[in-house]
């Protein structure tokens, strides 16, 4: 009987995005099954945790009638997850400024001997890709996320970097090139430059600093994939934008290894994805940087997860425990 | 009789520079005694791991006059000590490339029950600043050694971070200002900028741009000390070296500050000494570009051991074992 028990356990993973929630049951050796993502459509504040709960009531009730017993359930979400509180900082989430995600979460399970991990997107989604994906095996990996923002989940030793107060990995405000510019203030120098945003708000620049330009980019339809376009299409300001987006790149690169000395770092987020093709001369830029010894132990690679990076991680979570 | 024995344990922490060589005794509760200095005068290679072994017999002569049993002998190097083969490189060292540290205490030392330990400098000055001094209590802290060269010893979770081949904490290499230039080649753009010989490099440079100038610093004298003196007196090449290394050394925090969340950053090396009347600026330029929820959870200080920070760090390695 208990060999039948050990058989049938499983878990709840979710992960919470800016605009969707996606979660999914795991068996023990990782196998995802009965995924669903929803939209948070216009949802705000504790309508979100209200999604949280129904999800995790939907999955639980999925289990039963497949015979799985659910032990744990671990949510990722997209900023701060106070390890000690487990309330959430989430600046995309309206009204998250200081949610009780924890308590929230809780009072959708009955069962007290159910496990409740909860914790970042980035430390979930390094996690994620060292169990399942492409940074298998390895114990020092960083996963670079560059969607809208610019985050890194680093694992050293096998454990998650979280800092004396869980805000470790904040690598969008990397200081990169001087001087110090005002418009830094809100983000920080590296999101600023090379994240999906700071692309759009580059060219938006350049094209209003070239009152000529007539190339393929056009106020209103930049984006980081109306940019590669343009760069593909040799356009002038597409290459200058993505040249120095690659330099940007590369500097933080060089930095991370530096200080880090990783086996590898895992790009992933909206933006690799397609840069990703990229990833040469990002390592050309950062060979330049680094310590030099470090540089040739360390190996980029994009995602293997893509977008459900952070999904694995969470269940990883929910199968082992936080780190 | 065991409480005897237990009472007189004692270990020798050893800590070796680019020019001396240290050590002490130390008692388990951190009281150092016959702390011995001894210069490398013209030693190289092997020679100077001949006056280790020297200095580790006397000490444990010394040990067995005072009654007390040695158990442990630990030492730190001016480089990278490899963990799994016990060997060293020590790039100001002539002939310490890969030399095998280990193996040679290891011959000096008859009982083969007596513990030996070796890490890098950077390494014991934070772990002795956690136990002996500024970082006291704290469990993430980080030494930043801004002496000829630069190096941060990092503490997280009061583990040091290692990477995986031991080369983490190379920061400097930190790549800070572009566009890249090929004189940060031999040591990285941080360390060019800001290290005790950056700024005399720089204070060269500014020298030779400026043939109208008259001020107090002159070819062939400029070193941290002099520098710092035009800087008092109001020189004009003094305030702008000295400056420019203050903006350094703030995107310097600002990104360990990023990245780490620590409670405290510690300066040492022979520079924090006279520079440490600047960490207020230094704060003020971190200030600017830092995740502002970390930075304003982290404290600078100057180092309380100063130039014992090593060895205090050696002997908490001797006494508690490599972390």
């Amino acid at each position: 009987m208990l060999h039948l028990t050990i058989k049938n356990m499983a878990v709840i993973a979710l992960d919470l995005g800016g605009t969707k929630l996606s979660g999914a049951i795991f068996e023990p050796d990782g196998t995802m099954v009965d995924r669903t993502v929803l939209s948070l459509e216009k949802r705000v504040g504790d309508e979100v945790g209200k999604l949280i709960q129904d999800l995790i009531n939907n999955l639980m009730n999925i289990a039963v009638t497949r015979g799985k017993a659910i032990n744990s359930v671990a949510c990722c979400v997209p900023g701060i997850a106070f390890s000690g509180s487990g309330r959430v900082w989430a600046p995309n989430i309206s009204g998250w400024d200081d949610y009780p995600l924890l308590e929230r979460i809780r009072t959708a399970i009955d069962d007290t001997a159910i496990g409740v991990v909860i914790d970042n997107d980035r430390a979930c989604s390094i996690l994620g890709e060292a169990w399942k994906g492409n940074a298998k095996g390895c114990s020092d990996a960083i996963f670079l996320a560059v969607g809208t923002g610019i985050g890194a989940g680093i694992m050293i030793n096998r454990n998650i970097l979280r800092g004396s107060r869980d805000v470790a990995g904040a690598i969008g405000w990397l200081a990169l090139d001087r001087p110090y510019q005002e418009k830094y203030i809100r983000c920080g120098c590296f999101e600023y430059h090379a994240s999906g945003e700071g692309l759009s708000a580059v060219a938006l620049e350049m094209i209003r600093d070239n009152p000529g330009y007539e190339g393929m980019l056009r106020y209103g339809e930049l984006t980081a994939h109306t940019i590669f376009e343009a760069y593909g299409g040799g356009d002038e300001i597409g290459l200058e934008v993505v040249n120095q987006a690659i330099g940007y790149w590369g500097m933080a690169v060089a930095n991370l290894v530096s200080l880090f000395n990783p086996e590898k770092i895992i790009f992933g987020g909206g933006v690799f994805g397609p840069a990703s093709r990229f990833l040469d001369d990002i390592m050309l830029e950062a060979r330049k940087w680094s310590q030099p010894v470090s540089i040739g132990q360390v190996k980029l690679q994009s995602s293997l997860l893509g977008a459900d990076a952070g999904l694995y991680g969470a269940a990883f979570l929910a199968l082992k425990g936080k780190t």
